[in-house]
């Protein structure tokens, strides 16, 4: 077998076989195959596309590239995984309500990249708190309170950590299959029985439109059914921030509002479901059964407790969480409306950027963040504001990032004068 | 400027303006752009094309990327060249009755590769023949006699030469825009004014159909005239080796059957079709009147004074040539058919293949064929054969090619019990 035939079949638009695909994650992983016929070979996929057979023999072979975890001395795995946002942060909601209900939340999580946050920054942010336990620890804790979330430890996938480093060079990142298998083989790979997948749409998603994102979504759900798991996918929209605080520390404190004092918000709107169709998805419960479940179980307060017994567990201070007493960056700012008008739409892609900006990002992988940085949106999609009146307030430890962010925030809240019609759908679709 | 966002708009299917195509060659060529995405970029190419003036831009900077010939201190400069093919020694036929004709010469001619044969390779099967003339030498020799012809020594085109290599292990090389752009890069580089193509269409042509063969004509005729040429180009048949003798001093030989023997058969037709149309385009007299010029000159004997008094000024010997006295391979082989049938159609590519396995050929750049072998090829396409008639006269130096060399001719002479219907067309369109 040849890669050169390989390329020439995707290019003439045809369909690859198993052995075709397995040859080439092999071959591309061990460096016998350049990364200039990588390349060659991913953008014909980009013109010619993949079907769900080779997207499901694609996702098996990067999935097997490296490790996978076995999850199977525990019952009930679940996972989540959000294609990324801003002021997402559901998964912090989501795992120890599920937890709480019984279920085991064996989680790895990622780090914040370009706009988009990570839980594993967010968590890094409660004084003590340790996202690298072995493997051991991990799977302890989880069968001791059914709850642990790390970072990337294990070598998930090493296929697709090499294609992904290619094609976000060589402008492939926007393929639906290569989305799809890339996202998948790392999550088949983590091991959990039931997946929900959170696909962002919106302009502060990789998906620009709703359609798209269901279409990611679909395939998605087909690739992990295709390797035996449970799955969900709801469709959710990233027009704008989910949860007004935007940071670390921030997006925490934006958790403890939600659990401890019952706010009720977009953000808990879209956790609440999140954990219901994943209960419902794992256990086989009806939907409002489980909604119903989970809201009560947010409600009286057992998430936040399991989420408390949580951070106590990862070596966090449960105590500084529940007294909100997280470090903020000493820079504060408190910016205002130069216009009176309404919040018609937004570039969230830029609202995400401003919060990079302050500190709480990464530009590249090997930035560190700074946990305390971000911002607070004070207002809404579609609220009115004067002028003068608080629109956001900043915290960074560098001075110099203050009048950049506020550009960026002011650049990205697009002021109208005509008061907008119908909002987005918060969530625009499940698929199961 | 970066090379991602170049590559982004051609994946998305839009047009690269002049500044971006720029850039392109020139980081491609001084290896600031890596090969990994100059493939991506080439592959988005093949899959979403490039017009005339994207394929005019690339053959512009191509063409820059390296030396240029000044030819200005010669009037009427003429080229010619061929896509390749299988038994194509025209150029051994045109160039000598142009130069007889008064107009002048001055071409870099190819090696050959694969199945095609190449002029200089052909050349040097002359004893004492030199085609690494300095560029003094080369210009004052056209000067004196009209002709000369030499291997590409100056560097013509680098980023071309880069680029090819690397679509050649990228499954990029078929695509029409990328094809014209390399091949008028290096005929524009190397500086005459008038250029006539030999477009091949069929089983032993790169282009498989004459619709393909006709749009690639049709494009690189526009290209050079682009850049203030004269342009012309016949889209001619290579369903069938052209000449019957098949090798390097093999076609020597066949040059010399036509020009001092009067050998009426396709190669003179084609040969003389090209050198009449060429003298046409270049001189804008009519092609009736060409015709009748070229075919005087050819039969009158001219053309094969000039060709031995080219011989000769490049060190060759005119004697040897004149005597068939030039080297044939040592081993020899009289191959006949094994049925009774008529040459129905012919694989083209293998038929030069069965030349390339004989030694007469190169599978990669660095091999150093065998200019005495090849084979004589005895029938035609459409003619009548009995079992035991003789096929093809093989020549080698290693006894251990002759069967697979065999075994290859038969397998590419399909011969079939029907008497098969109307012949391929010799030249199917003059495009101007």
């Amino acid at each position: 077998m040849r890669m050169y035939d390989i390329i020439a079949k995707k290019r003439h638009g045809c369909k690859l076989n198993d052995e075709e695909i397995a040859f080439f994650v092999r071959g591309y992983t061990d460096g016998s195959i350049p990364d200039y016929q990588a390349s060659a070979l991913l953008m014909a996929v980009c013109c010619n596309g993949m079907d769900e057979e080779e997207c499901t023999s694609l996702t098996y072979h990067m999935m097997h590239s490296g490790d996978t975890l076995d999850l199977s001395s525990l019952r009930n795995t679940v996972d989540k995984h959000s294609t990324g946002g801003v002021g997402d942060m559901t998964s912090l909601v989501v795992t120890p309500t599920l937890a709480a209900l019984g279920l085991n939340v064996a989680k790895m999580s990622g780090r914040g990249l370009g706009h988009t946050g990570g839980t594993v920054d967010k968590l890094e942010s409660i004084p003590g708190f340790n996202t690298s336990l072995s493997m051991e620890a991990f799977l302890d804790q989880v069968r001791e309170i059914g709850i642990a979330v790390i970072g990337q430890t294990a070598d998930l996938a090493p296929a697709d950590k090499k294609m992904y480093a290619l094609r976000d060079v060589t402008a492939t990142i926007d393929a639906v299959p290569l989305i799809a298998s890339s996202i998948m083989s790392k999550k088949l790979a983590a091991g959990a029985e039931s997946i929900l997948l959170d696909v962002k749409y919106g302009s502060g998603a990789f998906m620009k439109t709703k359609e798209n994102a269901a279409e990611l979504a679909e395939l998605m759900v087909k690739l992990g059914k295709n390797a035996g798991r449970n799955m969900g996918a709801l469709v959710t929209s990233m027009e704008y921030p989910l949860g007004r605080k935007i940071g670390n520390s921030l997006e925490i404190l934006e958790a403890v509002d939600i659990l401890r004092d019952g706010e009720r918000s977009d953000a808990r709107y879209v956790s609440s479901e999140l954990a219901s169709h994943l209960y419902s998805v794992a256990t086989g419960t009806g939907i409002d059964e489980s909604r119903k479940l989970v809201n009560e179980t947010i409600d009286s307060g057992r998430t936040y407790e399991k989420f408390l017994q949580w951070i106590g567990a990862q070596g966090g201070d449960p105590e500084a969480v529940d007294k909100r007493q997280l470090p903020l960056s000493p820079h504060r700012f408190e910016l205002r409306s130069p216009v009176d008008g309404y919040i018609g739409s937004a570039d969230t892609e830029g609202l995400g950027m401003a919060s990079c900006i302050l500190g709480a990002g990464r530009t590249t992988k090997e930035d560190v963040p700074d946990l305390g940085a971000g911002y607070i949106l004070h207002v809404s999609l579609g609220q009115r504001v004067s002028h003068g009146d608080l629109l956001a307030t900043l915290y960074t430890s560098d001075v110099m990032k203050m009048a950049p962010a506020c550009n960026e925030i002011l650049a990205s809240l697009h002021i109208t004068d005509e008061k907008p019609g119908k909002l987005p759908d918060l969530i625009y679709k499940f698929i199961h």
